[in-house]
């Protein structure tokens, strides 16, 4: 399941048979005072490691560290800046294609703008040289389209707060109070951290079983996408 | 000691000791038919667990991605280029540093002529621009010193197969016989896969106790240079 | 109103009095078969004028070459790439900051995913290394927020065709039947050709009478953001 | 006339007829006290606009932001860097060749050097690796040939005054009087300020009897020009 | 007189006296069929011995490959591209300049536009970054402001031929017959060499004497930067 | 036997027998108190000419400035960056090949890390997108190897010292005492000014018999190299 562990040669056998990779991507990044810096590293492994075990993907290794944005100023965000960020994907990517991977779905626990512009951009080069297939996502792209998420939640709100008590309860420190954003909408930001306490939406009311059906909600769904990738085309 | 178990507080607090950051560096290489293409990410992860248990370093998020030289043709060799693995490592040294961080030691598993020149390179301008202090370099700076290595062993040969082996003995497979190189000695490479078998040394003298020797001298000699970081300057 | 118009002595002038900017940009890109291939220039432009009148902003020369995405591949998209387009936004808005200017309000009539993630790094840069204020949007982040929106309307469709028809009438060309995307959703496209008519919406349904409702808003809410800088902090 | 009020359909019917495109390029710059910042682009603008009158060439939306170079610290001037600038160019003109054009005439007010230099390196790149006809001048590549300049003539002086006289003359301000550069020969410049006024040349022998005159000289070469490139290869 | 020869201490004691520097650069380029490939070294070199000589300027070690523009084709023209050239002699302008030297004159033998242009935005790069003084110009630059050049002499022409026939009579083969560009004004040249022999001019018209006269002019000249750049600022 | 004493068509009928060409790369750097700046140059140059002399290959142009790393503190050392240094050579080797050279052996006087990395991944580049072949070595590669070499000696010690004195006995002066390093082995340098005396080795054990030994086995081992690239593929 986890293509590292493959030797050279199995690794050619497995590429033969023309598999999905799955690439998590984190991000080393302040979740509030209450979640550790690798909750965007847990969140799509937790899933890859469902949808592998669904679909007989293969994990690749994964990236730690992806690009933080607005969190930057919040101790503990440690991130690469975009441009680099971007041409180290981009040259992994391209590598999966070199060795003969024809299909790579990109799961980011981490959804901040530039980091999805990086990895997005970095797909795009690859694709439009190559015959690779890229799909490219959050696991927070399907969870935001579900009602179950509570109006106004987001980073180490009450959605992210559930998801990591279920996989690591023993990371998951004293519940802050609620948060919320007061930056201006469209000014680019220049120090965030007087307008924002670095967690939007309660994680007072984080709970396992709201975890577990959004979970649901995301393994069926990016089993699907990894269904629809491995139908010959 | 990993840290990103540590929430944002946690790893403020933890800044503020004035901790030696261990940051292993690995790469998904072919290392010949018989071990995980995950060998160069599994031994220095094990030495800086072994290291951070006995100094109280923390460990950051490791990178797996590292640059392959001459095994880039090899199956399974996901390499990035060695500018994006330069850059992505400059920037996360430097963003170790804006975090308050000011010793970072950099071990790598892989060795590689190139992979090794993008790391120097990353740390040289960060500690060119900082007063982050950097120490780099791969176990096998240390293993290589030692008369417990077979005359003529290198990649995936005794010593190498004897490390995975202790770790990971489910992921050795079959021990190929031994190998060598053929690479004329200044001619710079265009393809090396009729001229070297993927593996340098003997790998069915390969054995566990070689491994302990080695690894007790590594363990041995990183935390000597993890304490002369934590020494007051 | 326009900056250009100004001679050096003029300009010198009026930065002394910390004016607000407004620098509208847009894409030389195909906007179906019956809209220009101007209609993202049109249209930030009219605005800029509007709210220039209102507020006394002055207008900086527009940029008429943006990032295409998805309409690369049809007829007059013409696009520069999104390093080139961000670094040459990005030492514009350097310079005026150079120049003395200190709020910059970048409109922006194409929306385009990779084309505001270029405007929204180069501003980032200089704002993070300068005190320039830079508010960046696309009217279309107003308009979309708008209940006047058709459901599913988009690219060349109700409300862009109504825009342009309000200011080009002479430019509006026979209007085709509804169009719609059939684009996978995350999957990073290659060839968009045969998934997607180059339009989203109901042309037909375009009307003057929408276009001023919508106008008025964008208008009303951009004034707002240039009063909000025009403010003393 | 103006290919932006193409639409996508009718973009592609006029490439069909192999066009012969005119870019015209400006420079927000600095022009003495007297004329506007847009002196650069108010002249190739109306150059190609009778050239285009004469021949059937298609002007595409001009770039009015070029480098500045001695004049940058001068009030007004606003200049992207020179390699912002190139490689925004390269790509605008790779982009035309890709859209179908093969004759681009790039038609410059600004006449810096470097500047210009960063137009012709943009072109020879795209030249080198397409069939793209590229054609690059300034119009006072023409001028300067001609015996009606006053000698010593030169930025914001007798005849580019003149020329802005013709086109705006409600943005032409008082007349200074002449100036010229003591900048030393060969020495890299660092501030130019003390040694040179701005305006090389006598203003008040400006007249628009002169323009008018230049002008004519300037579309006729134009004009042959454009019908070299519209002959059949 | 050669800094080259110097060793670190006696370089120290050197720059303490704040000596100017003469940077020689040249080109590998073919230079008609008569030429050596080194004509653009040869000329700039023996300028600066003489120039020394007079000045007590030191000599910093040549750089032989200069950009090669319209001659790349023509066998023999090694070229570096513009972007390698620009900041390698970046490099080494800022590296005199750590070095504490205040004052370099780079004497080009070579004088194509892209190779000059290279130069001067290297240089003004360190202008604008330290205080190093830079006098940047090809002996070229000089030469063809005399009245004894012939009209319409050029590249390996009688000039050219005649200095470097003093120079090394040796290495000038037979003289060909007279050649001249019939290369279109403007157009970007894709291939020169059916409408350029590769010389300019008349080599047959070449002498001794000439070259004395205008290598007269040429130290003459140069010494008086020198000296301009040795006076206490 | 220098490739730039031949005229354009000399060039091009030597290409025509498929030459070898020797790259002598040097780095203008400081060698302790008592050699000159040109060390590094003056050595390989000597070794390229009596191999040319051998066997016939052709010696193309010098590059005086090498990077210099440890050494860039110490006053004299005249260094590129890495980047501009690698792009540089890699632009002048693919245009060796451009000219139809095949066979080049970049042989470096200078044999710093950074220096060689850099030369590697210059050539490294090339051969991947090309057919030359490089060999690439410092002759320093070859004399490491030597058991007439002291234990400890290096940059400037007993062998460098003899090297130039048996080249240029009158540019050294007074030969200093022995000096080691005192740098720690994995640290990334920051200023090893206070650790290490600009020289390794003891320079008073110097003579020119010695020099002479090591270059009849430099000169033996790089004929063998280039009698190794004229054989027929």
């Amino acid at each position: 399941m986890h293509l590292e562990d493959l030797t050279s040669a199995e690794f050619a056998a497995a590429v033969k048979k023309d598999p999905v990779v799955i690439l998590p991507v984190g991000a080393v990044e302040a979740h509030g005072p209450h979640l550790p810096l690798s909750a965007d590293f847990l969140q799509p492994m937790a899933v890859a490691e469902a949808v592998a075990a669904k679909t007989g993907a293969l994990i690749a290794p994964p990236i730690h560290y992806g690009v933080c944005g607005t969190t930057k100023p919040y101790p503990g965000s440690i991130t690469p800046g975009f441009d680099s960020f971007r041409a180290y994907m981009r040259d992994i990517l391209a590598d999966f294609r070199r060795n003969g991977v024809r299909h790579v779905l990109v799961l980011s626990g981490h959804a901040g703008r530039e980091h999805m512009a990086a990895l997005r951009l970095a797909a795009q080069e690859v694709v439009a040289a190559t015959d690779l297939e890229v799909v490219l996502l959050s696991d927070y792209d399907i969870i935001y389209g579900s009602k179950l998420v509570p109006k106004g939640d987001g980073h180490a709100g009450t959605v992210e707060t559930s998801r990591v008590m279920r996989l690591r309860p023993d990371l998951v420190k004293a519940l802050p109070k609620k948060g919320a954003s007061r930056l201006p909408k469209y000014t680019i930001t220049k120090d965030p951290t007087t307008l924002w306490p670095g967690l939007t939406g309660n994680p007072r009311r984080a709970n396992v079983a709201l975890a577990k059906r959004l979970d649901a909600i995301v393994v069926r769904e990016v089993v699907k996408l990894v269904q629809g990738m491995q139908r010959p085309r």
